[in-house]
């Protein structure tokens, strides 16, 4: 564990200390005690020691954007009917559905009183952003369970998906650690677009790894798209490609009910490479980092820390935090 | 419809105009359009008018505390399982559970994003408040789900639960009328609890009425409380009063499952009297009721205000807003 999230674990637990009602407490403290990544509080502390040399004005911001992702996890994990996360039932599982909702609202108003530890003119900046970055949240939730129902998506809708349910968060993330590291309005508004921009990069090659990735890196299933049916880039690009009875085959394998799991995802993962969607969707990343990395420079900060903030995006995108 | 009604009404016609994702955004505005009593709104914009003159400036808190009631609705009527409210169909009957979940989470930070509309100073007791609220209104939630679990319930523990599920929300309402006001910071605490007091008058009120009240005038289904088994203060006071013989009467009829709906509910009702449970139920309401006149007293405004404001108390406990 790096020693960024070591802090960061540390201080959630001394924040997290309610216990009454216990029923709507222990669920909480169970999904946040569960691990993950801990990207986005990552993100905040890591940028924020690159622009102030310390992490303490990080924690509360970190913390009310990792309460604020499982929040999203705790409702998502029901909509999607999830019943594994991270290794543990998720807490529908464990518990019912009506626990997975209401410790999911009280997370998203722990999100917000999190921020309360600010001065008033951060608590002002943070707490509009958070809403900001909800309302969007909800909005790219929905625009995935719509795609659920449809046959194919326009790219655009794809990427407008992937941009709400995920890389505003990152964003957020980013601008969170402008916020509070005080840099100026201008930079804070850059750092936006970075995160944006590295999060949709990132969600990317999320979906590369999850066809292509080595199980002990990814730590999920490989595959799990191709078997939940989800219109990732690859899918969408690859019908773009393929002409009459070729399409037809790839479909037909796609919407498969009977086939066998391993040689379905094998097949659409043939396909996935052989129509250049995989190229494609390796283009896709890179545009997005390129742009994200000539935004860094455009920070009106020291050249020695751009070249950090540009290191911990690459970072990121090479998911060695 | 009052005249504050028609404004609050016209109002929030102008402000919610979400569209896409319509699956997302349909559901609020059903569940915003179908109606329902208004009562936060109306306290804002009554009591502003009183303080100001005018009802200006209470539309967007008026606003935000009324989506922030219709997501909690929208998450409890999953909770509970109610198909119908207002003569409609309950959000999660209509579409789906999905539906109900996404849509309460957009609506609460709806309730956020509707206090932007204050200057900064505002914004900030507003929306700290508002998290506050909500913060304890999920409590409340989840010790009424856990009440349902109980064979009987200690009295402070119920009033605990009814402050928390409703009656904050009413003195939030108050607090915000004093907010948006320009009331002194010692008027606008003065005025929360003022309707933490009436609120919690208002629950009982409103526990007597499921048994006791009039359909037409009510607008709910008499005894709905018995039938559902809700250790209401009425239940708690009778097991209080109650000796062996006759206690144990009066449980096996209230959790029989087998009697007739309506000789139960009969059969209930007399306990209540009986034991003079419908009485010390009004004597309560009579002490929240006139504490709230009596905090309502110590504010420093002008006499004629205060009366009107103790007018308005009493058409909330009268029904007759």
């Amino acid at each position: 564990m790096s020693n960024y999230a070591k802090i960061f674990e540390e201080y959630m637990k001394k924040q997290i200390i309610y216990n009454d009602p216990k029923n709507l407490y222990q669920p909480v403290k169970y999904i946040l005690d569960s691990g993950g990544k801990r990207l986005r509080p990552l993100i905040i502390l890591n940028a924020c020691d690159i622009f102030t040399g310390n992490t303490s004005n990080a924690l509360p911001a970190a913390l009310s954007l990792e309460i604020f992702h499982n929040f999203t996890l705790a409702h998502d994990d029901i909509m999607d009917n999830s019943l594994i996360r991270r290794g543990n039932k998720t807490i529908h599982n464990k518990w019912d559905i009506n626990t997975g909702i209401l410790s999911g609202d009280v997370m998203l108003i722990i999100a917000y009183e999190t921020l309360n530890k600010y001065d008033d003119s951060k608590y002002l900046l943070l707490s509009k952003q958070l809403t900001k970055t909800s309302r969007l949240v909800c909005e790219g939730q929905q625009e995935d369970m719509d795609f659920a129902l449809k046959k194919n998506v326009e790219e655009d809708k794809y990427f407008k998906m992937i941009k709400n349910k995920t890389a505003v968060l990152i964003g957020s993330s980013f601008m969170f650690a402008g916020i509070v590291s005080n840099l100026k309005t201008k930079d804070v508004k850059v750092l936006y677009k970075v995160g944006e921009n590295l999060g949709t990069a990132f969600q990317l090659e999320d979906d590369f790894l999850d066809c292509f990735g080595d199980y002990d890196k990814f730590g999920k299933r490989i595959g799990r798209d191709i078997l939940e049916k989800k219109k990732t880039l690859l899918f969408i690009n690859t019908i773009s490609k393929l002409k009459s009875e070729k399409k037809k085959e790839f479909l037909n394998i796609f919407f498969s009910d009977t086939m066998h799991e391993s040689d379905k995802i094998n097949s659409i993962k043939t396909f996935y490479e052989d129509s250049g969607s995989v190229i494609y969707l390796k283009k896709k990343v890179e545009e997005f980092s390129n742009t994200a990395k000539k935004l860094i420079n455009t920070l009106e900060i020291d050249n020695e820390k751009k070249l950090q903030i540009i290191k911990l995006s690459e970072s990121l995108l090479n998911r060695e935090v």
